[in-house]
């Protein structure tokens, strides 16, 4: 019998999803918030009982699954298939899902970290389509990267490889997350995006955006942002137009080291539409060298919230 | 008869090399200086004229010879096999050396840029021996890389990845000769590195610095500085520094990104050894993230002046 169907597990921050998955096709799917689970315990005997019921539901037999893909928001060793940790589950620690997984199910399982899984996914089926070098970036509170060379991922010497939020956009800066000083996150995270938009508003304080944020600065976000932006507010098309700036020189650093194809950007902020690709484009085109610079393509991700399952079970066929 | 010897051309801005090269070992060379040619047709002649010798003096028949490799300073098409422009040299212009080469001797011919033939030598033979994923660096007037991915040489899809000189270290900066802004070449090349050495003399005048130029500011060289540097002088050592740290901070970058095993530094640079190696190693793990930042080790290239001779013969055997 042909082995073509991969259980996908997409292990989020706010929703859990189990899938049975054909090429990139999500047969069916079980959704369930991550927050019903507070132990690893009750975890991954919820994520056993729905690979069952999907199975069931499906009438597909066990003969005809390949593996086990997993993509996760968690700390992950793909080599050892270690997931280190998953935020707000209580015992969780160095897990070795991939062991817990093949003694279970008998099926060979395979996880990596989500901004990897939506690279393959979008790589292989989505925006990147038929290229052979893509370097896929999400941008929302944290800006990560999946690195594809030559149609395959690239996970770097320790497997770290894609940490392009932490490229130094200065020699000083501010301090980040990291450790390091002036990465090109400070400049374009959610919250530092934010941040500088509430000094912009200094001198306009009848801008859209307080008026949608009900007046209370801190209820501003990006994607409010990008109301504004798209009712006309200036004060919020200068905010895009800056984050997208700073994005583009970013981008125009790794453009000219990596000469990729396409560049794909997905995340939170990539709803912002043209309000951020526009600046982004643009930068590149001017900061980049022109090679490089002519033979990119700057597009918008395609498969949403898929992403994670058509990744985690293409992370199962690469293997092959 | 076993194919097991290369044609191994390196076309440089002072030297012509010509060797027959089997594994890293240069079996025989004859070297000319460039100068002595000023038209297209004379360089060709000459290059053929000492690939005949070699063959003859070192007994090998044709037979054994594998193919020619052909490394070069002027802007290569690799995958065409032209070489677009060489100076100095008149009627150089997208000369298809691959074609004028496989006709005249019947060999399979195959070119590429000097860094990442150096970086393809380094790789295999020298300082990267053994490891998976390398950036190969050569800092002087410029700044470039070669990049080496699974043991193979990454030149992307344009064939011009590695230009790591021009990844961007400020929002603003320097206008660079790219036609960007704060390329990291604007930090770390030899001219902006010696410019800002003279910026720092101001307030040193007993520097040994001036002693060692004759008291001629405009002679002042990096390897100037590295002799002052060695002699104890404070100017020269915290002119180093400086340079070290800009080059630590965009290679943290890059070790965020590619994650690679090894960092190879040449160039005429990496001549000052410690005076600059200490702080780039130093400033890489202080501002890369801790688990690349462990995984890479930074490295002076090996091969010197061969490298370009090992790596042109290697880039024959890559194609095999």
């Amino acid at each position: 019998m042909k082995k073509d169907h991969v259980i996908a597990i997409d292990l989020g921050g706010t929703n859990i999803r189990v899938a049975l998955v054909k090429g990139q096709r999500i047969v069916d799917k079980i959704q369930i918030p991550t927050r019903v689970y507070k132990k690893k315990e009750q975890l991954l005997e919820g994520i056993m009982g729905a690979v069952k019921v999907l199975l069931k539901n499906a009438k597909r037999p066990k003969s005809k699954i390949l593996g086990i893909g997993i993509g996760t928001a968690g700390l992950v060793d793909s080599q050892k298939g270690i997931i280190h940790h998953l935020v707000n589950i209580s015992g969780w620690k160095n897990v070795h899902i991939k062991k817990i997984f093949e003694k279970a199910l008998n099926l060979p399982t395979y996880v990596d970290n989500d901004v990897n899984v939506m690279a393959l996914a979008e790589g292989v089926f989505g925006a990147g389509k038929g290229a052979s070098n893509i370097l896929c970036i999400t941008v929302g509170t944290g800006v990560g990267a999946g690195i594809i060379i030559d149609k395959q991922l690239y996970r770097g010497s320790s497997l770290s490889a894609g940490e392009i939020g932490h490229m130094p956009l200065g020699i000083g800066g501010i301090k980040c997350n990291c450790g390091g000083t002036g990465c090109m996150e400070t400049f374009v995270g959610n919250d530092y995006m934010v941040n500088r938009t509430r000094k912009l508003l200094k001198g306009h304080r009848r801008s859209l955006i307080l008026k949608l944020a009900c007046n209370k600065p801190l209820e501003i976000t990006p994607k409010l942002l990008t109301k504004a932006a798209s009712l006309g507010d200036k004060v919020a098309i200068e905010a895009w137009k800056q984050t997208g700036r700073y994005l583009g020189i970013a981008l125009a650093g790794a453009v000219n080291l990596l000469n990729p194809e396409v560049i794909i950007i997905g995340g939170g902020m990539a709803g912002a539409g043209k309000f951020l690709f526009e600046p982004v484009k643009k930068t590149i085109q001017k900061r980049a060298m022109s090679v490089p610079a002519r033979a990119v393509r700057v597009v918008k991700a395609k498969l949403g919230n898929d992403a994670g399952l058509i990744g985690a079970a293409e992370l199962v066929r690469e293997e092959q």
